[in-house]
């Protein structure tokens, strides 16, 4: 799918000239970029899918901008996308295809894997869940005591969780009123008890998530809640009224007591961090109502037409991973702060660490050669205005170049006068801040019109000045609605692949899980028998740690 | 307070062997490190305040250490802790004393700002916080209706926020059966409409808290907070019973209706990301008792006088500093991950990035030179076993080196069998495959018993190589109890201080925060008057989107 493994990505034309060209721009202030160019704004912002992206507070002019679509199309971008649209197995160490976007086609679309339409299957459990949704929010779905459910635990970790947390939380305001939604995923036994402290078994619904049934943090805590429900008084046949999953083992779903028909599907062209369009998406549907889960997929949906359709140069996806590259590569960034202004998507940065990090986070190319440069960043942040108390300081005057996406709403969900203009205010008041900075002489005039002067305004003037030239985008939508939630993590998703298509690595395996993994297992039977003089000292000396506590 | 201040740090002795011996180590595998020394646990872990670390898996070896005590020697490091703790202004920018280890010492202890001792009003407001907290429990204080409380809202921002939120998490098996906590810090007012939703004012306290009353965010939050409890039914003079101050602005406060006697004040010499000690950290008191709260002061205390006392070489916060200011100046690592393996500590990495990242995160020295070096990196994380499935991909097989901080109690709060032992399993296995990592021998030997061979197997192996080599240092407390707490915070608290003094910076002042304030507040108006014609091109178009939007 890539035309351009065979040498390194570093030694190609496009690379040389964008190294040069980012020399060039180096000294090159945001100011002065928007003195020159009062149209900088409408030249460097977009819509598509219902959001607007405004990248014009990037240190990037026409040139950087030609020079990036032109790395992308030397890298083959427009090919790979086409291919992951049509089924091919680009997941290349897995074999498999990457088909999420089928996930939120309308009806009437067609996506083949190995010759064969995915979309009757998909329908066919997008059908089961809606009617599933349906049923537990009008109440007709009754626990073993003949009550409606009140609350909803779904079990799952990493990819089963995150989305649908996430997406539970953002869309609080559009929550049905008599359900609660929890979600347990840390094996940590904490979360899972307070949970349970909170709930009646009899009018509780544990979603189990996991697409083998294996997961071991996943199958410990559902078999905790199951010990919690038996033990509360219900009969193991009443299981079936309490417990669904969402996983394709029915072998142990079955096992484990659940019925058959309350097992919800998916495909190994679904990775786990790209399932929330999939029946793990299912605790939103569950919170918001099949109609609304269906907006969501739908503004994905926008989003995917628009990333296949729109040329580079008016691409929205593109050109946020693009930007990303350019800093990544030329201005020694290394993380990239995700700043929503709202506090509904609180969550929003940890789903994004694991959609980019996990994605992207490798040391070696697609077919297996050392990386030729730095790949994914950290991916952190917290919602602004809490961030501007708390971390803002080092973003500001730190030494680091950090970019950062301001995402905002325009319109809030609730009705308290005054806030919402303030937060948008602040939201765009930062990014303004960042840019333009403040120089030593502004510093000057202000301590002086305070009455401060000699010695003492001297020495508070380089403590008070602000470098500025610090870029970021911000991603406004009409309303944090089902639509726009739907448009705004395609739009990521999309980013992260073409990301992966420029650093030339597999966004879509995580080897990198499986080392920790079996060291755990080796571990815990270690801590029980005591039995560790193979390992080094330090977990020798854990290990003994912990079985002396205990 | 330091001596060497006058010549670049980057250029003294000590920093010049550091760099040679950094160059040094350069290739050494922490696999070899352990391999040489079987006693590499116990020379390179250390017990304080009840904690435990481990910095064994470092890539340090016992001459790297003696380089970086030089170096904090060099730096004055000694001489400016005694200052600290002696009350002198070493807030140099503000002028102020640094003394928030007085908030947390003993009856009988003696610190002295200006040559006051500041422990009799320090102990007369731990007495008030004390005894209103027990009242709240006990249920004699009262609402307007008679009833006791069920919930308390705190509205703070930043260090009026982060502390409390992530203590009373923290302690939440603690918590009094009676009382549910809630947070509200966002100005967005998605977060007070929510926790407005859930409760009832009869039985509802609001703590605001605002040294100065003025906090934008805060006073919006609890304006509006005032007027859903007034039109509740209840009156003006019922404010009294229902709202609380954290401040020193008694003017103000008496102006919103709160009684003098319920303002709980603090002073110049603590700052905000230091303050959960003070009268901030009332919530905590309402939250876990009197009892409990004084033991996590305690904690604190106890490693306060570690700190103070110990030498260099078994100092626990100076050596977590140094290994910091190693990373960040040797290898450059920009970003430090904090993997608590514990959900109940899921917002101390948001509670550390203000606490490190607000404090270090600065580009000048304390007297106002341009820094030599790089200073504070990211503070970032989630709990494990959750992290270990989004992010860790990028830990073990990304292009970047990051250090990671594992936190974990020895003893679960919870009594579900089998989790604790498989969460402290997984903890330990992550430190140990970041630092063993897997060679490709390994890997191919791996596969060919799983029964793999030729050209399929090759072409997997760079997939499933981890290089290893990658730090992480990790505390181990008995259990997550208020006094281990208190201990915690304050170990980074110093960790904090000594960075602050190698690198140089005031950690105290947060100059960078103060543009946005400006901005913020004059595009609230222009949001209003859409008056903006004098802003740069974004910034108009932002403000028109958001005009056309309402």
């Amino acid at each position: 799918m890539n035309t351009s493994t065979q040498h390194s990505p570093c030694e190609t034309p496009a690379w040389q000239a964008l190294a040069a060209h980012a020399a060039a721009l180096r000294d090159t202030r945001l100011r002065t970029l928007f003195g020159e160019d009062p149209r900088r704004f409408e030249r460097f912002s977009l819509a598509a899918a219902g959001l607007t992206l405004d990248y014009s507070k990037n240190r990037v002019d026409a040139r950087a901008l030609e020079l990036l679509f032109a790395l992308a199309r030397e890298r083959g971008l427009e090919a790979a996308r086409d291919q992951m649209f049509a089924g091919v197995p680009i997941n290349n160490t897995e074999g498999r295809a990457v088909l999420h976007v089928a996930l939120r086609a309308p009806a009437g679309a067609r996506f083949e894997v190995d010759g064969e339409d995915v979309m009757p299957a998909v329908a066919a459990v997008r059908e089961r869940v809606g009617e599933f949704a349906t049923a537990v929010r009008e109440g007709s779905w009754r626990g073993y005591t003949g009550e409606a459910v009140s609350d909803v635990v779904n079990i799952g970790i990493g990819g089963s969780d995150l989305g649908p947390a996430m997406a539970c939380q953002a869309l609080a305001a559009y929550g049905h009123a008599r359900l609660t939604m929890h979600f347990v995923s840390n094996v940590d036994g904490d979360q899972l008890a307070q949970v349970l402290a909170r709930v009646n078994p009899a009018r509780t619904l544990f979603v189990i998530a996991s697409k083998t049934f294996t997961t071991i943090e996943t199958m410990t805590n559902a078999a905790s809640a199951r010990a919690w429900f038996l033990a509360g008084g219900a009969a193991e046949k009443d299981i079936a009224r309490h417990f669904v999953a969402v996983s394709t083992n029915a072998a142990k779903v079955a096992e484990f007591g659940i019925d058959a028909a309350n097992m919800f599907g998916f495909w190994d062209w679904v990775g786990g961090r790209y399932s929330m369009w999939s029946a793990v998406g299912l605790p939103i549907a569950l919170w918001v109502g099949r109609e609304n889960f269906e907006a969501m997929l739908d503004g994905a949906h926008g989003m995917d037409r628009h990333f296949a359709e729109a040329p580079l140069e008016a691409n929205m996806p593109a050109i946020l991973a693009l930007l990303g590259v350019w800093y990544r590569a030329f201005f020694h960034a290394t993380s990239v702060c995700i700043a929503p202004y709202s506090q509904a998507l609180a969550r929003m940065p940890a789903y994004l660490q694991q959609l980019e990090m996990e994605s992207n986070g490798k040391s070696v190319t697609r077919d297996g050669q050392p990386v030729a440069m730095s790949t994914c960043p950290v991916v952190w942040g917290e919602p602004g205005t809490n961030g501007q108390h708390a971390f803002f300081q080092l973003l500001h005057q730190g030494t680091d170049l950090i970019p950062v996406d301001f995402i905002a709403p325009l319109k809030a969900a609730h009705t308290l006068p005054g806030h919402h203009r303030l937060l948008l205010a602040n939201c765009i008041a930062q990014s303004k801040a960042l840019m333009v900075g403040k120089t030593a002489d502004e510093v000057r005039a202000e301590l002086t019109a305070a009455g401060m002067s000699g010695a003492a305004l001297e020495a508070l003037v380089p403590h008070r000045v602000f470098q500025g030239n610090r870029p970021s985008n911000t991603i406004l939508m009409p309303a944090l609605s089902p639509r726009s939630l739907g448009a705004l993590i395609a739009l990521y998703e999309h980013k992260v692949f073409v990301q992966g298509i420029i650093w030339d690595v597999n966004s879509f395996d995580q080897w990198g899980v499986e080392l920790g993994k079996q060291l755990a297992t080796r571990i815990v039977g270690e801590l029980a028998s005591g039995d560790a003089e193979h390992e080094d000292a330090s977990t020798r000396g854990l290990i003994g740690m912990v079985r002396a506590a205990s």
